[in-house]
């Protein structure tokens, strides 16, 4: 049961459960401008939720259609030259016209181009960031926040810096085998963690990708962008136990994970989504 | 049991066996250009189905190759300048080397670059042109034929556009619950649709992309364009049955499909195919 | 059981299930260049085997992250200009780094850019190179070794290939039905077959691909170039075998292989492995 003590703006079971009625109702296209290990498994993890997906990450079209999609994700996982132009296409396209979008920064930190790109992205404001731990402390020591940003690499050890992205975003996630989400509410910062979910998801790749896809969806029919976060997360930890008691390894796992996507109800995620309010 | 009063310029079941059969006696080499999204499922499509496949798509290969192909797969999916060009050097060699294309303008409509590309392309004179009923009655709309093209994204309301597009490509079908497949026969224009198959195939990305590799496949092994591409159909309708019983959701749906494309008989096609001739 | 006769410099089916045991202790993290049919399933492999996998192909990273990433790959299926740059940096960064680097020559022979490409990487010197057996062959012929290179695809005819490739490489292998391998020993050149596998592996995409990653990975974590690639081929074939046994098509052959590769004790590849010494 959600916990009904909670002030409105903390996201609880059951606004998840209606977001997913949502996202069923409304089929939000998300555009999606990921890597190519991930954009076949992100497109089929967006149509198995409910969302639909069109990937659009040339120069010449990524700006039009960020400023018509439902959402759009920016996924830096293999950029070139040319997606990298079209990333900041789309999201200042999706900036100006009101699209809610993603920023995933896969691989910031530790690969300077792409950090020096993500860090211009940044000033275009996404909605959202999600990233795992240490992607979301490279990311916020960008801005040289560097205010006891640890140095872990355990998603509670980001939380500082996934406030300190506060400043850029929305709202901010930091995956690990708990998430952690955090978002400006009317009275300051507000977050949850996100428990549940599967040790196979770090044995499928792209899963976070996907996670990344999920949220564009759900930040375009979710009255909040901290409901929306929150609830692709819920939906991926919920599908993700699911999916782990119907498989016998990481190759049944992800068909397993796809089918639990599309078979779960609001009423599986009122009864098992794990989402708890962090003091902050 | 197909129908013996059709003439011989119409496909049936039968033929449509037959054509497996030289499909898997024939193993023909397509070479594929398509998107990111669908590229290893395409490939697995045609290992599965008993064709084979490489996909070729720089400018430094893709002419070069195309004239050596079996047949050839232009899929618009996700472009690029170096991509747009070298769809263009493959359908310039394909045709003049006379091997059979297809084009599949996924995306065409709604976003202006790669409709401009597509009318490139259409000069190229496809073989075959499959689509979905919005992406023909766009293609279609390139060349201001617009006499009734229905806008509705039913692929019924796509016939006329289908038939529209005789004037550059042998064949033309348009994909839905139902599919519709126009040729040109000795006396006007034949065509038939296929029924069957299943919905689940809209919940997996590249099933679309698929079809169309598979349709390049079977229009090297065929007497007739029109079958070669009615066969594509069916064989996608027939397995896409089986592996709908033989699935839980969309994961394992994308497995069985591959199972099933594999495991079809000439028999299955047979007993399970349902082609039917349209009064053009 | 292993022949306790071999010298040291033969793999042993003791040496793989020792060097599977180091493969999942200090999970090597591999950098994949390779194409985008394979991409996905050539991370998945690398995650269920039990190493990791980041696919940096980009000429502005490719180089900086061969330097400190355990082992790469550069798998040539699907080359721009702008990845076919970045391997040649990233093959440049390994060898000077000492960074084990394989070069999996997908197509040579019939594709003269490529070819060409092949040639110049090849005067980097990867440490290992795996091919099917024409592409060793062809990529044998580039330097005009010709002594009787076999003109027939079979594995064991590519032998005389995958010698003269020793000029260039410590180890290098031909796929088939049989794996044939060869490396420099201390007294000569030495190798092994590799028997057993399935024929599914034809049936799937990039299985191939998958095992050029997974032999950076081995690489990274044996003592010698040998062992590392045999361990690799040894690790597919008993998986495969396995998944072989679970499966009813490539579709379920390829989830039920992802399953093998993280399922398979040291104690099955004791058990399992079928490594034989050549005489050359």
């Amino acid at each position: 049961m959600p916990d009904a003590t909670l002030p409105t703006t903390y996201p609880t079971a059951n606004d998840v459960a209606d977001a997913l009625d949502a996202l069923r109702s409304s089929t939000p296209l998300v555009q999606s401008l990921t890597n190519l290990v991930s954009a076949n498994f992100v497109t089929n993890v967006l149509l198995a939720a409910g969302a639909s997906n069109a990937h659009i990450d040339n120069v010449h079209e990524a700006a039009g259609f960020a400023a018509i999609a439902s959402g759009v994700l920016v996924n830096l996982g293999t950029p070139d030259d040319g997606t990298a132009a079209a990333f900041t296409l789309a999201a200042e396209s999706a900036t100006a016209s009101g699209t809610p979008w993603v920023l995933d920064p896969v691989g910031v930190g530790g690969l300077p181009w792409r950090t020096e790109l993500a860090a211009g992205l940044l000033t275009q404001r996404p909605t959202a960031i999600r990233g795992n731990a240490s992607e979301i402390i490279a990311l916020a020591g960008l801005g040289n926040f560097g205010r006891g940003v640890d140095s872990s690499s355990e998603s509670e050890g980001a939380l500082p810096a996934a406030v300190a992205l506060l400043q850029f975003a929305q709202v901010v996630s930091a995956s690990g085998a708990i998430d952690y989400i955090v978002g400006r509410g009317e009275s300051g910062t507000v977050g949850v963690r996100v428990l549940g979910g599967s040790p196979l998801l770090t044995k499928v790749t792209a899963t976070g990708c996907a996670l990344g896809g999920l949220a564009a969806a759900y930040l375009a029919v979710t009255p909040s962008s901290l409901l929306g976060l929150t609830a692709a997360h819920t939906h991926v930890a919920v599908a993700s136990e699911l999916a782990q008691r119907n498989s016998s390894g990481p190759g049944s796992f992800a068909v397993a994970f796809l089918d639990a996507l599309a078979s779960i109800t609001p009423e599986d995620i009122r009864a098992q989504a794990r989402i708890e309010r962090l003091d902050l």
